[in-house]
């Protein structure tokens, strides 16, 4: 079993400037090779501390990943202290070197010499290239262990990990380098206790699948990790093991591996050509801010509606007066109506609506905070449900938003049978 | 000076299935208090990684902060880790098991016995009250260094921290134990390289006062820290560092402490009695979304609309389509249209509104990806401003929100004059 320690190396994570991302970010992609983490180390741009640093994780782990401080100027002091450490002299590659100076050329960007300090690596070292930066990453060997060094840069550190330093440590320890499939579930209207409670009988542990349960409000992410000698044999792992977790909790899954919930709302909408409105009370306009994230939302989303007072309710929705009177703004009936006149009024094959009380004031007893209704109309039926939320406001309008999206998900899936 | 040690535990920490974010908010607290951090380390729920974590912490700093493993579960094992690592036994607090009882009586919480292991501490350990949780943190000192453990939970450690720890260290190291008086400072539209050059010739580091600057997209925020003898002194010092960053720095300003744009507006707009409705188009309702992220919002924001297409613009917001079809559904002339139209149709005082191409595609070469469009009518002048963003989708309208909205910001703030 090969263990891994992890630097991440910067004054602005000492001082509280920045928040470390990196670390998590490689423990996970550890965690799904099979690899422990042994322990997460930050310290600043120190010679003493980095040499310290690595001492204490070198001698728990067999391999070591860090991050930061590989930039050109006089604070970035990694390379050097890491040289300095294994006792290694620096070199200048050459090759590295033409790579910066091109990058420079080609972003027009002025060339300064301390930039130069950006090809010096440790002798011996093995390069790690940076496909995105000027930054380029390294590997040091001593006594059967390895260091790898990567920039700081969050989307730097995220490409180099599984392009280069991954590769690197599976060729060192090739005994760990077994076959490596992951599978991606994200659910939603489920607590994280309750889909632990669901997996308990479904002895993936058995079938050689380790199961990860990552919360992401407001949803709840599933990943499967089958580590095996041949790609055939994990991709069968994983296909029973997804079999199992379908069977438990498949009608709270709406999404897979790097799908979100607005992108598949978006794909299906464009795929089969339907046009959407949306009109939004407590929401406020998360809802169609969700949707304009996917590019070419503009296919189908006609119109976004935020009628957060009652007379924007009846001008722009047609929501009668009498109806907002008998049974409030926040209630089935607004919700149905705010829903049909978006979609009559915009023209669209779908309206979708949503009305409720984000708090933290506003709710009475009959319809405390955190009530919601939402509500599908397409010109035959409308859909409509009724939620008690229970958070803060922001909370509850990112719940909200979801609620009316997975509403509008499971419509497009066919799956308008089941209550929505 | 007193050093300072982080440790983090837990399993979920080291196999990246939570972000730690407590070490960024202690490592922030204590260079607030102008006391460094040495390291910052993670480690699992482990007897041996934690008695390990708090040797190389205690050789290096002499207080340490640790969080997490204090719950009621058998891989809590923080309290018993760090009382045989000082070779402490248990003893139960009667005080807090009663506290723990009540809070589950209250909250019509079964009661199990493991919950009682929450009040268990080791023998002479200062316990640290938890006002809203049931874990309790506690603090043991060893030759002259002290070791505070609070649990894991982001929103208790939050309080726990200047409430009970930072107030403990406080009369340990009264010799650090200086007045700390902090001023914070919310920037937008200048790029941080650019707020830290600007601020070269403020000398206040010969005024005895520490500027921290923590970007925090898409804004810039400035901290100043003094800390002397008296608060009087602080005060001060303070007053005269926030005067030489407003000099040179005041245009970008746009909020002070805890306060936010959103929040700012949405007081302005509500102390005055003014209303407003907001057109979106590239934002996709990002403006209202943060603007209905204040309580009370309902007071001022009539509607909001997010007119993705050509005729929704043209049915909802009166903009002639044949301005779109001379200029373009991005240019000045519709976002000037938007802003009043939508100000006239809702019968609202003030009429915000956005039009650009978030990309990635859609741009052309005379309006590329980024180009943004904002405007604000009041019924007797509009003003209107154009950007030209270079970011991905979700930062460019992510941008545009805030452009919009501090156009909004300076037009309330009286400061119309300068061109928005």
């Amino acid at each position: 079993m090969v263990k891994v320690g992890i630097l991440t190396i910067g004054n602005e994570l000492t001082s509280g400037r920045i928040q470390d991302t990196n670390s998590a970010l490689i423990a996970r992609a550890m965690q799904e090779q099979g690899w422990p983490v042994a322990a997460m180390l930050s310290v600043g741009d120190d010679d003493g501390a980095i040499h310290e640093a690595l001492d204490f994780l070198l001698a728990r782990a067999e391999a070591v990943i860090a991050t930061g401080g590989l930039g050109p100027t006089a604070d970035d002091i990694t390379t050097a202290a890491i040289a300095g450490a294994f006792g290694l002299s620096l070199r200048m590659d050459e090759s590295v070197l033409a790579h910066v100076r091109d990058l420079f050329a080609k972003r027009r960007l002025p060339w300064t010499e301390n930039n130069a300090k950006q090809a010096l690596f440790p002798e011996g070292a093995e390069v790690i290239a940076n496909p995105t930066g000027t930054a380029a990453g390294f590997a040091v060997r001593r006594e059967g262990k390895i260091v790898a060094v990567i920039p700081g840069v969050p989307a730097e550190a995220k490409r180099m990990l599984p392009e280069g330093v991954i590769p690197l440590f599976r060729r060192e320890f090739p005994e760990a380098a077994l076959h490596v499939e992951t599978a991606t579930f994200k659910l939603f209207g489920i607590p994280e206790a309750a889909v632990d409670a669901a997996m308990a009988d479904a002895d993936l542990a058995a079938l050689g699948v380790a199961i990860g349960f990552y919360p992401n409000l407001p949803e709840n992410h599933i990943v499967l990790t089958a580590r095996t000698a041949s790609a055939e044999e994990a991709a069968a792992k994983l296909r029973e093991a997804g079999a199992r977790v379908k069977e438990r909790l498949g009608k709270h899954i709406f999404a897979h591996g790097q799908e979100t919930l607005e992108g598949n709302v978006a794909r299906m909408l464009t795929d089969w050509g339907l046009t959407l409105a949306v009109a939004e009370s407590c929401t406020g306009g998360l809802i169609t801010d969700r949707l304009t994230d996917i590019p070419g939302s503009s296919l189908f989303l006609e119109r976004g509606l935020v009628t957060y007072s009652n007379a924007a309710k009846i001008a722009l929705l047609g929501v009668p007066e009498e109806v907002i009177a008998a049974h409030g703004a926040v209630s089935a009936e607004t919700a149905r109506l705010m829903a049909e006149g978006v979609r009559r009024l915009a023209g669209t094959h779908l309206g979708l609506a949503v009305t409720g009380i984000a708090g933290p004031t506003g709710g009475t007893e009959a319809k405390p905070v955190g009530t919601v209704h939402v509500a599908l109309a397409d010109g035959e039926t409308t859909l409509f449900r009724h939620h008690a939320l229970r958070w803060d406001r922001r909370r509850n309008k990112i719940a909200a938003a979801q609620i009316a999206l997975l509403m509008l998900w499971r419509y497009l899936s066919g799956e308008v049978g089941d209550g929505g």
